[in-house]
């Protein structure tokens, strides 16, 4: 497998933007995502079909959908939970959508109020209509490298989930170490175990960056044959259930990261510093890129 | 090479403050490194013998090595630029000296007024007389993946500055990312290229977190066979020429990494974010390691 180029998934305006505290009206959320495709991001998660009584940060995700313009290349995504969340999606004609499962008994529980094998058998209905009106889905599955209630989370569990979703229908498989507390090795050991029964190419990373190990894990996954990786523009995001951690990976950490190897990700740092910059000054709050914060302090000293 | 151990050098009492705008008592810089030396680290700047004129935040080094209380296996080190610093490193019982080059011209000359072969031989009677004394000398090359100055520095000219320095006598060279813009890749490149001229087990690395880069810089050069590395608690310092950059990669940072792999560090994780609790409250400010900011927001939540 070449190291030529990665795809990057911008989860930002959903997965970032679904974890701050602060609720963004729907005209900056469009902003924003049009200034990350603008910038070179070709798949990007826009909203979530959830009630907005439990993720007020998500409501307007139909409108956020509608206003998007359409531009050739570039996939917008939403987080279905269910059949109705698909309905909704498929109104606003999203061609792309994610279901969302996690590896650990214990998270699935709290997160989404359901075992995990609940949880598969909720998405069967919302894979079967989306194969039938050709929608494609993307798998999560969080917790594969440590829960925050329970733990330590073994391998095999994660693969399992990580099978069925595949076997299910999903296209990819997003692995979520939702707690960041993965380190090179094993992010290397997950990868090479969820490969022996997955597809590689069917196979993305997503990191956090909350013990500052982000950037070496998406290295390692890298290196065991990764190319799909989900990051957030300026660090957006984080963990409900570990407050003032650091959440998502940079989208701009990444960049630079490839960047610096000669692996394509069809993105342009300056466009995506000035979404960064647009973003946090919606939000009222610093960067958590050090990219960012890298490159705008030497901008201003000269 | 096993990946069972490594050495790590822990530079947050002289390369962190003295990058750091506040100059802080020799109190405090003792309590400092006596803290990280209970933690378990066994190599630790304590001072530099430079003019307190141009380094406020270094005098007294002299007193700090002073009351140091000698440890079993501990070894307190102490920058010396020339012949009359390593005399005063002499007078106080130093039995751990280092020198400082750049690969970079440009850097070296707005560093240390002089070319890089002046530097070194001003270099010579110093490792000499230390020779003489039995007192061991450590070689930093700084900018060793890129000059804030002059952008992009030849591989060979690092290696080079290595070569000669371990040719004077250096018993260790420390290879520095001042300005924080290497990436695994060249990363690797850079340890394979020096490893050809002076002994891998004879190289450390020292990495900047400018980019967020410095952790997956550290595993890089883990697998091309580095087995000691700088870090700095908390996070401590940064370059001088790179205003509002992060610095040195956190001790923390690197002890949770190795931790996660089964790398033994000799270092106790608790103890060690006492010490960087203690030092960010002497500076009055926020911690930079995210390992740090992570287990006190999860210890605080508990």
């Amino acid at each position: 497998m070449t190291m030529d180029a990665v795809k990057l998934v911008e989860v930002g305006a959903r997965d970032g933007l679904q974890n701050e505290a602060q609720a963004l009206p729907v005209e900056i959320r469009v902003e924003l995502i049009e200034r990350l495709a603008a910038a070179g991001l070709r798949t990007l998660e826009a909203g979530a079909f959830v009630s907005p009584r439990w993720v007020p940060q998500m409501a307007g995700s139909d409108e956020v959908l509608r206003r998007l313009g359409r531009r050739p290349g570039v996939t917008y995504t939403a987080l279905v939970p269910n059949l109705k969340g698909l309905d909704a999606a498929l109104e606003v004609d999203c061609r792309e959508v994610a279901v969302f499962a996690a590896a650990s008994e214990a998270f699935s529980q709290k997160n989404i109020n359901c075992s995990i094998d609940e949880s598969l058998q909720r998405f069967q209905p919302v894979l079967a209509k989306a194969a039938e009106q050709g929608v494609a889905v993307r798998g999560y599955v969080s917790c594969v490298l440590g829960c925050p209630f329970s733990g330590d989370v073994p391998v095999v569990d994660v693969v399992r989930v990580a099978r069925e979703l595949y076997a299910m229908g999903c296209y990819e498989i997003s692995l979520g170490d939702t707690i960041g507390r993965g380190t090179p090795g094993s992010t290397r050991r997950l990868v090479e175990a969820c490969a022996s029964e997955v597809p590689i190419t069917a196979l993305a990373g997503h990191f956090h960056d909350t013990y500052g190990m982000a950037v070496a894990n998406v290295q390692a996954a890298l290196e065991a044959g990764v190319r799909v990786f989900d990051s957030s523009i300026s660090g957006l995001g984080g963990c409900p259930y570990s407050p003032g951690a650091t959440g998502n990976v940079a989208t701009e950490e990444l960049v630079y990261l490839f960047q610096g190897q000669g692996v394509a990700t069809g993105v342009d740092l300056p466009a995506l510093l000035e979404a960064g910059a647009f973003i946090d000054k919606a939000l009222g709050k610093a960067s958590a890129s050090r990219v960012a914060t890298a490159l705008r302090s030497r901008a201003s000293n000269q």
